[in-house]
């Protein structure tokens, strides 16, 4: 048993896929933190929702799934100026934690190179629970209810976040024949 | 009437749809912020010119069409490290304003969700007043001068405009053949 | 009651004031976010602690108290480039909260600025629970447990905190004889 | 007689020495630019107006002076992050210019180093027109409308920037204390 | 005979190709300041290795090939803010150089803006002494010994950089997916 | 014998303490990197030379004196934007070292904290070799020739080092007084 384990994601939004993996985890280590990457990011296509959302998101979904409060903690991490410094950056921004959980090969490399023992995550019916699908069901008008948990499904609604995925879908249009101000 | 618009775009070059713009919202607002966006970027192929040389070139047009200069200002603000701050960046580097004019789907949510009232442009034959298409004659040698104003048109040649976006061509193109330098 | 309350601190260490402060405002609010500030500053006289540090000081504090896991969130705030722009920071880094205790002037104007309800804290026995003093007593090698919560004390030895605020003292001294190098 | 000048200062606020120099700057050269320096600083002592606020006054003040309004431009600068490349970050956010107006003594050097034409401008009554008197006087209370021009005091009065200031020399006291969060 | 001559590149990795423009340099130049670019970047498929990295491997090629170590510096250069500052961001890290040699068509147009004399370098079989070919044989699993020095080959091995690269696309492909963190 | 030293310092300017340390490391290790901290900085009081001008001094010193120009390197390292991840950041620039030789206590604690052995330097008459002293002399018009290598002091005033500090201070003075601009 581990005594903390560190599991990093972007949680564009956060899925069933992810809680997932958050219940898998906790059976391995006492504690979880859930770090919320590229936290400086929203309103982009692929990144539409602030760390401050996702934050609301995984946490309301974690308390209505009876998960044990004290056993998890939720913290936002902005990008580094670069890659080789984004390690000591999460040291610097979160309680030591003796184990990672990612899928990701680049935050696996820069873990490991740094010394930390990487473990993967079984894949869950990943060819449904993953973010890039939920956002292409949005933009398609598709119902995507089935892929996050209940509190996430109600969040976004609540804060208009498929209106907003579309506005950012016309944006990146915009972009690329150049008419892009700001 | 409106006391004061904020006009947002990057003006790579500043034409003939651009100041059409200017002069439309100047009949529904008694002042207009001309906002010179994205003012850190030059030497791009999409963003080819400084915002110093954007805004001259916007001053000697406006100068030149006779526009009442009390009415105007031209203040360049530079991105945001995030999105979400971008709003507040340009509120404490312009004066107060009553209203945004923009038909950029990012700038316009952006604008909203911060509370402010947005508007569009209405189109003025945009198919060929756009900064693409006159990037794209630039490139293939055709000519250019009836999308821009006389005074753009003469500041890019004075600042040989045309050989900087000839050459940013090629870089683009080394770079992606991953042998760009710095 | 209100929903929920941003306080906002550098907890530079987290001392027996700020769990004070803490137990106030969770008889006023359903649930508190404590905002750990200049998140990525450490290593210096005045901020000796890292943000993560920080998180775990607070956190075993809270539990070891007894309070219900389920009404606090502690997350991370890094400086902005502006202080204009720092209010959007925050905003974008946490879940929406409707009223905020501080006793600090700067934070108090510029929530104030942007429309929040801001609210002081009674003070309680400031003369001693400040954070100035801890780390006095610390250089002069005095006793300064009586002034924090033990799970604070026993984190600051565990780490070695006393030995580094004494070494930063060093430095800062080194410094203003110009002789610091990085 | 020069084209164009460029007048450098953080103009906190804008004063009648300011003003001073400005008509003085006129009549030697046909355009000036007021560049608006340290545009990313507001609320703090030393600073306490954004660059938006700052704009609005010298433009309101040289509208009411009757100057020409073809003949000034106001543009705002941000800090460079290192001194060495703050003169071509001035450079890529201006017009072109032929002539620098300053007494300050760093910003002479580099422009001059980078081979610039720099004048100084014969101070006017400079003991009691300067930022620092003024903002001393807000602070302890004084009558300082003599020392800027009545559209400045207006306006300043209209934003309660004496409030702000009186807040902000709270604020450096507590930090000097160590209780300054954020 | 220029008394310094500046080359710039990103050398990831250095190959027979750089050496060989070295050399050639050296012909025209009593000394030469290799400028490792993008500095801060590592950990991409792109630019995969540390500056720290790219300078062993130059310096151990230059020392084994017998080149005079007083004749060369090798310096880091990180990328600017803005392509406008890079110039003057360039002259404060490196002594003061007489030309650049460069076949970059951006990195040429900069410095000849800033009044630098530019001289290409002659190609030497660029169609496979180019990083993107060394990188895309590793990705390939092909030989790649013969397109670099014999201390750059072992270098790479030695830190098991293949392995790296090998995980990097991993990386690039999972992005494109949208299920990258951090 | 160590394979390679770390050594640190801002060398503003290097000075005969300086060559000296340089000297005995080269005793107990193969090789040194010499490290030039806070390399953006420059013309400012504390740090008037840019990264450039120091490196120049360095290696004119150590030609002249003979040193095996195989056995040192000398490289620019900017400050980061924390101290937690300072380390990190030298790392990346630099190729491997096995010690590290400072006697400033931040940077002894930070490389103590990374698991480096870090060893001081005995001080050689350290009363007038350091740099305050150096620019002290400056400001003040008297002699410091002998403080410093002949190929410092002959560089210092070739660039006009002492007109520069002297503006500088002018500055200082100035911004004290609230009168900075930029």
């Amino acid at each position: 048993m581990f005594k903390r384990a560190l599991f990093i994601g972007r949680f564009q939004p956060f899925h069933n896929g992810h809680l997932y993996a958050v219940r898998t985890i906790l059976q391995e280590a006492e504690e979880i933190i859930i770090a919320v990457g590229s936290a400086q990011m929203s309103h982009e296509l692929d990144n539409p929702f602030t760390a401050g959302e996702r934050i609301e998101m995984i946490r309301r979904t974690l308390m209505a799934e009876g998960l044990d409060p004290s056993r998890y903690l939720i913290i936002p991490i902005p990008d580094a100026p670069a890659h080789r410094v984004w390690v000591s950056q999460v040291e610097s921004q979160t309680p030591k934690f003796d184990v990672v959980y990612t899928n990701q090969p680049l935050t696996r490399r820069l873990l490991s190179e740094a010394g930390y023992l990487v473990k993967g995550i079984a894949p869950y019916r990943r060819e449904i629970y993953e973010a890039t699908e939920i956002r292409r069901r949005i933009l398609e008008g598709r119902d995507w209810s089935a892929l996050v948990p209940r509190e996430v499904y109600s969040f976004v609604k609540e804060i208009d976040g498929e209106g907003r995925i579309r506005d950012l879908a016309k944006t990146d249009t915009a972009e690329a024949s150049g008419e892009c101000p700001g």
